[in-house]
């Protein structure tokens, strides 16, 4: 059985998985470049674009665990794009580049239909508009019995998680504040919804957490 | 310049520093209690109760911080007892005994006068019922040039951090989910406030932080 994953999702110390003031150049809000030193760091991230070196370890051993047996992702549509509303043309691709580290069928959540765009590398983004469930479902099918990853945001992981859809989360709570922006522990009775800590793993650069229903 | 610090203020995952549903048998609420396994298995924790035994290293270590250069105390009423409203008698004397272990004046918070309390081992409980200043005031100037330690709840710390007078707050994150409670990271804006993660010790128990402005 498919499941849905969540892997290398950072917040602050406060919760937040972004911070405040989201835009073209700071996608990630002020101040969220620095949630993801830990990971931007380990061999695991090196290697996806082609470089040499990187940490091993702990924060290595999370991120790698983000590339084993997954066959198809979900985003929400501020992370595959800046872009809000009807869009214009067909020039956004992507903040990746033409062989985005995904390789594999993407379906981005967006409310404005837009044709599919195959990319190098066998990924493809696809764009659904009926909701989440439908994503989850075109997801599975695509991955053919492999496990669909959320890439995020937190917003997108949100609903996810009180739809009860999410099985398994793995969030790095970065040793920094961000004070406000969009905000993921502490905005949702997470007990309620029937998840438990089942690792807790501190590293100097985050300490990881795996979530499971 | 006397400063006024938190120690050992333990919160979950999700930010909260007591669990849903206080009560007199559940003073931390439900499940809260979790959030100070790392602390109550210290040497130090012992220690202050007489007992012999338990863990050192880094958890210790920052118990142990609690206990220097401290001349006074400040509580909110709720971490005093589970009395609300106007004070039916004198019969509450807060939760610790005939030899609570501040040994030190304790100013309590509350909106009901009662006249102060002498305990055994150098603590006296006084209640300040004009406001959150006047109590570091009186704080103050009981604790001769030494350093005033508020010691919590949750609400009671956010009015502080609010009014920005929290010098320096050391929090303990537990690898526990509470899902709702009493929220103190991810309830206020601490960046805007000024504050800045200065230490961060990622141990088994818990991750401790150090905030400063």
């Amino acid at each position: 059985m498919a499941r849905l994953r969540v892997h290398n999702f950072s917040v602050s110390l406060d919760g937040y998985g972004a911070g405040p003031a989201q835009s073209l150049d700071t996608p990630l809000g002020v101040g969220g470049e620095q949630l993801h030193e830990w990971f931007v760091a380990t061999r695991t991230f090196k290697q996806v674009y082609g470089e040499a070196g990187g940490t091993t370890g702990v924060d290595d051993d999370f991120a790698g665990r983000s590339f084993k047996n997954v066959g198809a992702w979900i985003l929400g549509r501020n992370m595959f794009g800046p872009i809000r509303g009807p869009w214009p043309d067909d020039a956004w691709k992507g903040w990746w580049g033409d062989d985005p580290p995904y390789h594999a069928d993407v379906f981005v959540l967006t409310h404005h239909p837009r044709a599919s765009i195959p990319m190098a590398g066998g990924t493809t983004f696809h764009f659904v508009t009926d909701g989440i469930h439908a994503a989850l479902d075109r997801a599975k099918a695509a991955a053919k019995g492999r496990d669909v990853q959320l890439g995020g945001g937190a917003a997108t992981i949100l609903q996810y998680l009180r739809a009860g859809l999410i099985d398994e989360m793995h969030v790095a709570i970065a040793p920094i504040l961000l004070g406000s922006g969009e905000q993921l522990l502490g905005s949702v009775d997470l007990l309620q919804l029937g998840y438990r800590c089942v690792e807790h793993v501190p590293a100097a650069g985050a300490t990881h957490i795996v979530l499971k229903k």
